[in-house]
């Protein structure tokens, strides 16, 4: 049978394939599908249910074990939506933007699919299944994506306070949810936290960390023993050579800077201990410095796998 | 807390959103990753494994049900990938690319998980997942999207005959990978169809449906009976009304101009019949005409859901 | 001088070429920048300056000049704008839009400063220089190529009739611009024809088609002698051959259905007549079926060039 | 006449818009079409002609001056090509892809047009028109738009020094193009440079700096006096304020470090002063680092029109 005289159809494919800007920070970022109705559904704790927040991220933790070490430089989470950062040198499907979005949903949607039994032992999912939905943008520079983290993050602050105020408001208060509605129409953050601690005694900064900052990933570099330093201690409160390297960079000096004299050997050294740093699920502040400046590898350095796009900046 | 600083990083976001063009079909491919590692580590069969490709038949029913009656008008499988082709009315999130893809990986990928006990109840997933990537082509004419289908279809009838005799080679022939590889090369069809029937007493020809057809996915609209018609009767032997439309187009007359006569409210009254009909699988020819004539609603039918890019073509 | 360093330069590029989609019509669009104030300093006529439109048409006829016989087939032009509207077989620079778009700009940009001393003999270009900016935008079937046209003529219509009566009611009726904005707020069609006619006593209908009606330009297959055919008579009112099959496209038979009984011989020998033909400007209704029965050429058939595209509507 | 029944084609051109991504560097390249012919007909000298180059370093002047003083921040022009480099505010036309590449080579074209007449005194223009064609690429850092841009003036030197020792070998040698092309096949740099020197006495280092090195365009900040200092020196010679900051920029401390101090009203000082400087055309290196220390201004700096995309980085 002749296959050619249809093959012309392949055409169509080639001309509409999406490469990505080299040399740019790519961030997925992955959306539950009508998860509103879902919550409802399966009945998840208001306003905040740790389990399916954990199953979320365990998910996260999936696609960077998943797609390797140096794919993913960080993750960030909130409700049900997650958003990963790849490493600007990431050259993965040559960064075709159908393949990685679809990826990193197909990876995300099968670990939160055969992980639920194990946080939600008791209840089964029915069909509808859960499903999310992904997009890819990118950003020039490490400000850009610092700035889009501290978007998501001041995000998740506002809404949680909203959404605590207003289940409070519900669950302790007997308000209907329009009365709630009413009640914090127009109302500043300080009117928030005055409504929690006086009518319901709830100091909001003692709210959960993972609820009021939501859900930082990332490999955790700074805790690996160097290849050259394994029988150094490497507790956290011990200063690794990483920590003081991480320390060093809370001075003036840019941390990129502080990588500038790295020869390709210590980076391909530093790669290679990325890759087999452990994944760390953390609920902290990524607005500030201070977060960057300690973990330094995650935005700042660039490591291995130098492609042909990395520039005369070597 | 001000969000508002941070804000500006959405416009990458804005600036970044691929629309597919309106009036086109668009055919979403989805692709196993690394199945062949997969397929091995689970013990498919070979050349083809029924449970495996069954599995594959009901997740891409689901993205038919998931996604509801007027999206996917057809979807064909084969191996460890499916193309569904969406109508060209379809404006479902808008046509934006990132969203249509993402989606179906989703679903597509949730069901395989979610359903893989049932296809395999005695062996369980480990990691890696299966998982999926996916893409999204326009193709402008239904003469293009049958040439895709073609295309799709002629390769699983080239693949599955040499997988066949391959197979055979190794499994029946005592041969191994390399020695079978060398055999077949530079054989033509008639050459391992020739092989399969004098060393091995095969008949191409009886080989399943399945696995030399690959599978059509589609809604029955031909075996639902009329709203204005439900008392008549529907069995697939009788001619409805809707066979008898159906045969009729088998005439020179083409399908789509049968359609033109329609009135608006016709085409509404379809278009809900067709969202109530049942997804069916089938293992049959898609690059004759017969399939397409004997049902023009796949295609050459219009059908409710005008929008706004319907043109003057009323 | 190694040269080969700063060529991963090049990747940049090559992940950022736009291809248009293939067998869709593509439409060009070029606009003049700051065209108001141009006219203004320019002194054009107001409401419409028949030198300046006519050298707008002459370098719409050299953009079918340059590109070749067989690339434009219709153009349109109303005040600063024009569209061309590119066969769907085009495959010229393999679909780039970039070159696309900007191959057409500048050949239009070209024609018009040089063509100037002959449409403005008296008047000189001075700083900053007329120029256009241009879009390509894909449209799949001809019912959105003859919608997208008659969008264009119809808002030429509206504007023209706008400002013919604004003009009157400044020139010949003492009003200042903002009285006479106010005059026509919230008038219609009607309330215009009116002003226009019992105030001034002009019949709108009597207006120059080239103002009413824009301009159209395409190569005029109809009055070339078919190469089998040259000893036949050729006159406007002369039944040629082809007059004759543009007249049977005015039965109910669909124009294109006229084609599918040709010949691939036959079909290369209408795209070489077609390439010879003259290329004329014509201020006419396209919006009505008329103009096109009687052309057919233009948009309804598919000529010659066919390249792997094409698929299998032969 | 309803036009609302043809609008909705507008949504076509909706979804085909492409905006470039913020915050990077946009590169327009522009490239005369069929140069090479057009060279022949008009007997351009060879193997360059001064006169040919000067009127495209003329039109690229004009489009710094076309698109105002904050747009461009330097082009670079050799042979019959001109890429021109956006600052990475740059916001444009929306960043609209389209109308960017086609503007740019519309003022192009039409000063090249219009300025013939100067550079060819003695020849008129014939039709086929010189055209151009352009593209657009984004590049996100300061070391990609300098490989960029060394990467066409290593270009400029490998074509040149070829062009120079094949045209000696055909005018002074009295070869035929076949026997000089084979002369030189395999010859390394400093082969034809000693053909050059041995055999027509030509030391290639003092062939024409405009021939070796291509055109530098940009505007020359450096040379225009402070407002606050009007009163101050400014021959070339003179350390002025600028001078002395550029070159300070000599010193290790990083360009861009330098202006991290500076306030908003500083930085919008020196926009506005940039916007008066005058459009200078040079012949120097701008592969190595010494021309970009000595003006900052052209990469370095982030100048005015700070726009919602300019980040957390002030």
């Amino acid at each position: 049978m002749a296959n050619s005289k249809f093959e012309y159809v392949r055409h169509f494919e080639l001309t509409n394939t999406t490469h990505l800007l080299p040399n740019t920070y790519i961030i997925i970022r992955i959306d539950g599908r009508s998860f509103h109705r879902f919550s409802t559904l399966q009945s998840f704790t208001k306003p905040n249910d740790a389990r399916a927040l954990s199953l979320m991220n365990a998910a996260a933790v999936s696609v960077f074990h998943d797609l390797g070490g140096e794919v993913v430089s960080i993750a960030y989470g909130v409700s049900d939506e997650f958003s990963f950062v790849l490493r600007k040198e990431c050259n993965l499907f040559d960064r075709r933007e159908a393949k990685l979005v679809s990826t990193v949903v197909s990876i995300f949607t099968a670990y939160y699919i055969s992980l639920w039994p194990k946080y939600f032992p008791s209840q089964e999912l029915t069909r509808p299944l859960p499903t999310f939905d992904g997009r890819a943008v990118c950003y020039p520079t490490i400000e850009n994506v610092r700035d889009y983290l501290s978007w998501r993050q001041a995000d998740c602050h506002i809404n949680n306070l909203y959404n605590t105020s207003f289940w409070m408001l519900i669950l302790k208060g007997g308000m209907t949810p329009q009365e709630a509605e009413k009640e914090l129409m127009g109302t500043l953050a300080k009117d928030k936290n005055e409504i929690l601690w006086s009518r319901f005694g709830i100091n909001y900064n003692n709210e959960e960390e993972m609820f009021r900052k939501g859900s930082v990933v990332y490999r955790n570099y700074g805790a690996v023993p160097d290849s050259s330093t394994e029988d150094k201690p490497n507790e956290e409160e011990e200063a690794t050579p990483e920590k003081k390297e991480a320390t060093a960079e809370t001075t003036p000096v840019p941390p990129a800077e502080a990588q500038k004299g790295k020869s390709r050997s210590q980076q391909k050294r530093e790669a290679k201990k990325l890759a087999k740093a452990e994944v760390v699920i953390e609920h902290v502040d990524i607005i500030k410095d201070a977060f960057w400046e300690k973990r330094p590898w995650i935005l700042h350095w660039t490591l291995g796998r130098q492609n042909e796009y990395a520039g005369t900046e070597q």
